[in-house]
């Protein structure tokens, strides 16, 4: 029996596979007394030997087809697992208090786990962490559940999640995983980027994937629709095989537009950018004919680290970057941190609403050290392409006036030390703020471009966090609310023949783009797969019939009207 | 030596007068082996003997002050402390285990507390409750230290503290609380409306009132500039004294206005309204002149209880404000409970940005029996006086058509059941959310009013957290974004022949006033005691001259020119 729930088409494209589910397991320990502690002592051994062999092989792989850096963890693992100072008041405890081998390991490890979090020093904080992590496995075998191993899978699967974070998703091997679903998340949470960006198929927000799905079930995972099919019939196998082979042939026919410019069908001019997070995404934004980056995500620099990237670290990666984009334009953010972005060693304090808190050039204009290494980084860089750099969540004119002022200050500095710095540097803001959407008039005297990022403002707009599923329906990009404020700043830019941009989800999607072209928009910078299909699109859609379109569409009422509006004046091209 | 320090003033006034710091002790217990037990029983009976006495004196005055229902949990206290299965135990583990009071005092009441939170019946909760109030009290006289018991007050003082919850301020005696000052908070926090609603002069987010005022050190509190002085010279004293007396000359003056219209200087009408939280606010509304209660906030009404109010307690409050208020508007908002106002007996979901959840409207179009039964109660009350019914949070016009549908729904099957339902009932919604006020052209034609609410529209538009410290520079109500958005509801109302109000705290501020006669604004609601300085501010003003001004704001730049160009307008006024 076929069954199939509905998600949310998060990375397009068609999957069929075994499911592999990525869950932790209940690893909840009870205390037990023991008629015979030699015998559990000797058990407690057997489960850390057949841990330091799964470790081992591990590690193996991890270093064959990761690299000897993502290998390391695992070395770390093995000695703790090595160390008779965890090992031996384990088996004392299992003698001296004849306890069951659970609870001994459980009680001691605590312990230390404590003792160690509470050190100042983050080398020994991480210790603390490499012991809770070995603790999991060894009670794993001890309670004879099964701990996900997401890089040791060696056959075809699609994995079932509740969520993926961006180190699970770091892990998958892309030669193996071939979709996933998840139960948490929607368009514009992380799994669904990174699945973009893997451009692997997926489906997020299933609500009830891992409580449906088990290990071992067949499962078809269309990103195109947003459907997950669990064990279906041969007939709806075949079904999915065509259309799959439908969507490879089309993402071919996409693929000869690689080299050509973005141009409506009555001759106007976009421009078609990409956002990228690391130096290492450029190669899918070249192979999918991205025209500049539009958004170079740099927070991802600062995380997974234990301190903050040098400048000359920072200066390599931009450099990267600018080198490998060839002299096309490259929108390069400042940090924005804070929000649901952690950084563990800035220890920045926890908040009430942190989507509405101390992040991004709020936190650079207070953390000054921080702020300037980046620009110096970004100043030195300039000469090696076409470097522009944006502010996220400006809400004032005061304060892109006073990053700016910040900004020049190190560029004279740098230019009175002797090194080279581009002529040219544009700089402009991020406009995910609705007074900065409202005030476009004023912030366009003085900014170089504007970047609308709207799945912020889309977020504060409506007052809803877009994470919150409870209140996914006021997720509303089509509401003409939105579609207002972003001709506010479009018009606003080109009053004062400045060209304004969009680097939010919305710049990729198929309801949106005939409405940003109607107003206007100068670049739309989106996941660089989906790029070749909004190039066909735009060079279908003529842009005076998109501007009488976007014109009819701001008078609408409701998100709902906008995208029937939309589709009925699209659906014969 | 006098210090001083500065805080956001919060309710005006001069207050001068000894501290009180209501401020939790230092509970930490310590286990002791003890040498004599018996001596040590001893000691414990003596702590539990004063502490029962003390009970005995707070429930007395709380009695006579408050009232027999505010003195019940008084003695349901006492009955702990007499409960021989409770001291029983503790007296056991002292002699058995030979160690100190405070630490067996502790080990056996927290078995008790959690031993009844575990069960699943309120009655049962609630002992645990007592028994953590209980404890708490002994051990103070343990450990000699001092328990705040701010209904013990006798004197005349000052509160000292970190931030003052509705329970405390609902514990403070008016006749000798003079003022208070806390470390957090702004001027939209819980403790600074209360403050302006007891009418006693406040100062908060000072950071440091706590860690710099001992108990009985002198201090002023200026409510009206937000500075705390800390034991003040004679002369400072003596300066403040006569401040004090000229407010108070200058509140009689006020005063005289109390039963004049609002009419400014060249005869426009607009009408001066108050926020209220329960009936019995209505006593101030009365006192202050007020034209109307523009805000009726009904969660209070949910508060402080464990179950829902019924459907005829809601009535009956309704019924209270509409007699009270005597054919003058009421305007009542729909429940807004989530965001900072939790109700532990709905076990809402947390959420990672309360701010932008689930709430109000949100919750109630998901729990509609919640939603009905407020409903029901309003429809019920309303041939009672002038009833207009509001809904907050309102997004989009989905969510208004679906609420008013409910509404209509409910007052149908009211007026077949034989109900008696005024005629008229205005419907409006509050507008504090970005898109509404983008898209209030579309609004105006299905509403009956709008009004503005400035707390939330502020934080949203300038995505701050108006709790947050760390960000407060972006709390701007004169920021040009906010006017704009007010002047696009303002007009929009006015095209289609309706009425747009306020009710945020802006409503009441000197800065704003000039701007929102001039933007045509016709209702403005506020804390009572702030409504005859706004009648003495209007009359003086022209609406005329303040259409320029308001024309003339909108177009700069920043929060603080638009101060400085109001300052500079009405300076000779």
């Amino acid at each position: 029996m076929s069954t199939m729930l509905q998600g949310i088409a998060a990375s397009s494209g068609i999957a069929i596979a075994k499911a592999y589910r990525l869950i932790e397991p209940d690893l909840t320990v009870i205390k037990k007394t023991i008629e015979a502690p030699e015998d559990e002592v000797e058990r407690f051994q057997e489960a850390v030997t057949t841990s330091k062999s799964e470790l081992q092989s591990i590690r193996d792989r991890a270093e064959k087809e990761l690299g000897a850096d993502k290998a390391a963890i695992f070395d770390a693992h093995l000695l703790v697992l090595s160390d008779p100072e965890l090992l031996g008041p384990i088996e004392d405890k299992i003698k001296s208090e004849n306890v069951n081998a659970e609870f001994a390991l459980k009680e001691t490890a605590d312990v230390f786990v404590a003792m160690f979090e509470q050190m100042d020093n983050e080398y020994m904080k991480e210790r603390a962490a490499d012991i809770r992590d070995v603790t999991k496995r060894v009670l794993a075998h001890l309670l004879n559940v099964r701990i996900p191993n997401p890089s040791m899978i060696a056959e075809e699967v699609i994995i079932i999640a509740e969520d993926l974070t961006p180190s699970d998703t770091a892990q998958l091997n892309r030669n193996y995983v071939k979709g996933f679903t998840t139960d948490i998340g929607g368009r514009t949470s992380h799994s669904a980027i990174m699945a973009r960006s893997m451009e692997i198929p997926a489906v997020v927000g299933t609500k009830e994937a891992t409580e449906t799905i088990r290990n071992g079930d067949i499962v078809i995972v269309d990103g195109l629709t947003g459907q997950v099919h669990i064990n279906p019939t041969p007939e709806l196998v075949e079904e999915y095989e065509q259309r799959q082979g439908a969507f490879e042939a089309q993402k071919a026919e996409w693929a000869k537009l690689v080299n050509e410019k973005t141009v409506s069908a009555d001759g106007h001019h976009v421009e078609l950018a990409a956002n990228i997070g690391t130096p290492k995404d450029l190669k899918g934004v070249i192979r999918n004919g991205g025209e500049g980056v539009g958004l170079y995500r740099t927070e991802f620099l600062y995380m997974g680290r234990d301190q903050l990237p040098t400048e000359d670290e920072q200066f390599e990666a931009y450099k990267a970057v600018l080198e490998g984009m060839e002299g096309k334009p490259v929108v390069v953010r400042t940090l924005d941190i804070g929000g649901d972005k952690e950084l563990p060693y800035l220890s920045l304090p926890k908040e009430m609403n942190p989507f509405l808190g101390y992040r991004a050039i709020r936190l650079c204009l207070e953390e000054q050290d921080i702020f300037r290494t980046q620009l110096r980084a970004l100043l030195r860089a300039s000469q090696y392409g076409n470097l522009k750099i944006m502010f996220p969540m400006i809400a004032t004119l005061g304060e892109f006036r006073q990053a700016k002022a910040i900004l020049l200050e190190e560029k004279q500095k740098l230019i009175d030390a002797g090194n080279k710095i581009a002529e040219q540097i544009e700089v402009g803001i991020m406009v995910e703020i609705p007074s900065t959407a409202v005030m476009a008039d004023t912030f366009a005297k003085e900014v170089d471009f504007f970047s609308i990022g709207t799945n912020d403002l889309i977020q504060y707009t409506m007052a809803a966090d877009r994470m919150n599923e409870r209140i996914s329906y006021l997720y509303q990009p089509y509401n003409p609310a939105i579609l207002r404020l972003v001709k506010m700043v479009i018009d606003a830019a080109h009053k004062e023949g400045k060209w304004a941009g969009m680097c939010g989800e919305m710049a990729g999607d198929e309801i949106a783009i005939p409405v940003l072209l109607g107003l206007g928009l100068d670049e739309f910078s989106m996941s660089a797969t989906s790029i070749l299909k909004a190039r066909s699109l735009i060079r279908k859609l003529s842009q005076e019939d998109m501007k009488s379109l976007a014109e009819s569409v701001l008078t609408l009422e409701t998100n709902q009207d906008v995208m029937n509006a939309v589709k009925r004046a699209t659906e014969n091209i």
